[in-house]
């Protein structure tokens, strides 16, 4: 007899974590062990509120999943919301829900924060003998889960950090004066999204010369004399910067210098990290200097994703429905990449107790010896990452997205 | 007998300039009045110190020429210059420079500076019947030149900023709580930038539901309870605000309230007009706000641009060359839009005198009534600008772009 499934989004969006909501709705279309096809809005806390929809309803043609999966954001809405690590009261209203709607396959599609919810709902509903599968779908542009080569949304997110480096660089070069810009680059904790800018270097164009990534301690008095020393030969010096960059003492950078300034309300101003490399530059070598944060376009920014990543998340996201058709739960699909020449992944899956609650950072051997570059080995590991390109629907040159029709399944 | 042609770039970069040169260099190379084809480096800082390369040498085949006008930046590179009202030594060195290369055409890409200079070169050669033609190529993604339709290197940017919002507004809208998103648009005294925000709207996204210009006094209590107006009904807000925008008083919205604050070096800090309005909203209304600054990528994405720009850019260019040939001076090429439907445009020449120095702001009847958003009429006039796109050469998915040699000319 069938069951009904039930999938939500969770963390912060990506321009891939709606084609993974495509791949594995798609792929529940095909199973005849699964019912219904339902979706939580706003993840665990709409599943708690019983904000639940029917997705066989809303995504009908191949035209619907095509657009829906090159829509960035959360088509299903997100959450932050953690379980409490020991069964409460939580845990039995979600249990009551996935009762009352008949859930046999929950999915969760998420980054570290949710894998522990999965965790945690699949050890749950174990140790009840209830016969509910819970398995989670990578997602996060910061590249930071372990047992996965990569996770589904950097390779889009690293497209449109390498893309708009080249153009910043292009357009930075052009007076002749001496100049530095900073691109400030998201990742608090691990410096994957701000190594893909090395992607940006092509013929005729060194940018960026320079990349710190969070890894490593920064350095000021080494910096300003890189960044003097590369000037001897070039006029324009283009630095990218992971927003999580700390000095040798473990504060932030972007923190504890700031935090003297007040705003023009009497509170505390933080200032960016690329906002205090340029102060220190024009400070101390009095060039033309700019700060850039590539802000929330680098998980946004669907113009620019990699068909490679939009076509992965959606096949993690079928082979989660796979698996969990086939018995397995507390565990995570996940990508492994087989061989770099050609490019070729396998989708498995990994015991969800392995991934939740780690972050997997640069390993220091990818990062080159003077601690501002990233080597050769982390070059062959991003470029696959990047190629190619999902079609995305326009309508008069601007893109159109998908919405979902929010009506609550009566139950 | 034929002369030689130079041409050069000025002013800030665009994505479309180097089409310009694409375009007024392939016509050129057809033009029997036309020996060497010579590019000014940096401008006319280039030509003052005989900074000429020849561009024949550079663009060789098809391919050199499509690399070249989809290369955002300015392949020639820059300059900030501007000639003494008066003919002084500089102007008899440009003319010395000028009878040195043998140069009967000249042709200056750039913005209302860039008029400038042609309008007095232009009256200089005249006023000593040398036989030197110049002629004035229309860019500034400002859209602020008079007599012209919309210039070229506004509708890429245009198409970059409305993507991004409705890129933006996906990301924002995926949480269940109230939130405000500030995106700050370039354009200091014009508001064109800023209106083609509007074009992010399409079925299920209202986003920007406030959109403010500066040819409107900004009034902070009007603003905060429009706000709180929307937000009875969407969760998530976007604003779209010119960096430009002023009290009735005149006085800029980021700088006359920041100025109080001081950066961790001791030097005033000028927050942004979107950080302000952040600020503002975070006081007042105490929900989640965010403000994005869109940046250079305003007039660098290439990845984004439009293929009706690009296009224009290219022809404009071409046209320029074509007047200068049949004997005209003291000209702007310029564009004259024909019919809106279907889109049509004609390339004609408008007398420098009229366009160097002014500014065209937006007309106050396409600006909605309560002043935070635009009309129709806009909409119609903006519409046409973004559409199409030139596709773009990439290498391993990341855009590879065009640099000249950069080999003087030995003379």
């Amino acid at each position: 007899m069938s069951k009904n499934m039930l999938i939500g989004q969770s963390g912060g969006p990506t321009v891939a974590i709606n084609a993974s909501l495509s791949g594995a709705v798609k792929k529940a279309m095909t199973c005849r062990q699964i019912g219904e096809i339902f979706g939580a809005i706003n993840g665990l806390e709409g599943v708690i509120k019983e904000r639940i929809i029917n997705l066989r309803n809303s995504l009908k043609s191949q035209k619907d999943f095509v657009l829906l999966s090159s829509t960035p954001g959360m088509a299903l809405g997100s959450c932050r919301f953690k379980l409490a690590d020991k069964p409460n009261e939580t845990y039995k209203k979600i249990l009551d829900v996935f009762k009352k709607y008949n859930i046999g396959y929950f999915f969760y599609i998420g980054g570290n924060d949710s894998m522990d919810s999965v965790k945690k709902l699949s050890a749950y509903f174990a140790s009840l003998n209830e016969d509910i599968k819970v398995v989670g779908i990578p997602k996060t542009i910061d590249n930071d889960l372990k047992f996965i080569d990569h996770t589904p949304g950097f390779g889009s997110a690293a497209k449109f950090i390498a893309t708009s480096i080249s153009e910043i660089a292009c357009d930075s070069s052009v007076y002749d004066l001496p100049s530095v810009t900073i691109v400030e680059i998201m990742g608090r904790n691990a410096g994957w999204l701000t190594a893909s800018a090395a992607l940006a270097r092509h013929e005729g164009c060194n940018a960026p010369q320079l990349i710190y990534l969070p890894e490593i301690p920064f350095n000021e008095e080494d910096f300003l004399s890189r960044v003097k020393e590369i000037q001897v030969a070039e006029t324009s010096v283009v630095v990218a910067v992971s927003e999580g960059i700390r000095f040798a003492d473990g504060r932030y950078v972007c923190e504890s210098i700031c935090s003297e300034n007040f705003d023009a309300f009497g509170h505390k101003y933080l200032c960016g990290t690329g906002k205090y490399l340029e102060m220190l530059v024009r400070k101390n070598l009095g060039c033309k200097v700019r700060s850039i944060e590539l802000s929330v376009l680098q998980r946004a920014a669907c113009y620019l994703n990699s068909g490679v990543d939009i076509e992965e998340a959606s096949k993690v996201g079928e082979a989660a429905v796979r698996f969990a058709v086939k018995g397995q739960t507390g565990i995570m699909a996940t990508i492994k990449r087989v061989t770099n020449h050609p490019y070729l992944v396998s989708y498995e899956s990994v015991d969800i107790d392995k991934v939740a609650n780690f972050e997997r950072k640069v390993p220091i051997e990818w990062i080159s010896k003077d601690g501002c570059d990233v080597t050769k080995e982390m070059i062959e590991y991003l470029k696959p990452l990047v190629l190619g390109k999902q079609n995305i629907v326009t309508v008069d040159g601007i893109p159109s997205f998908f919405t979902f029709d929010k009506t609550l399944v009566k139950n």
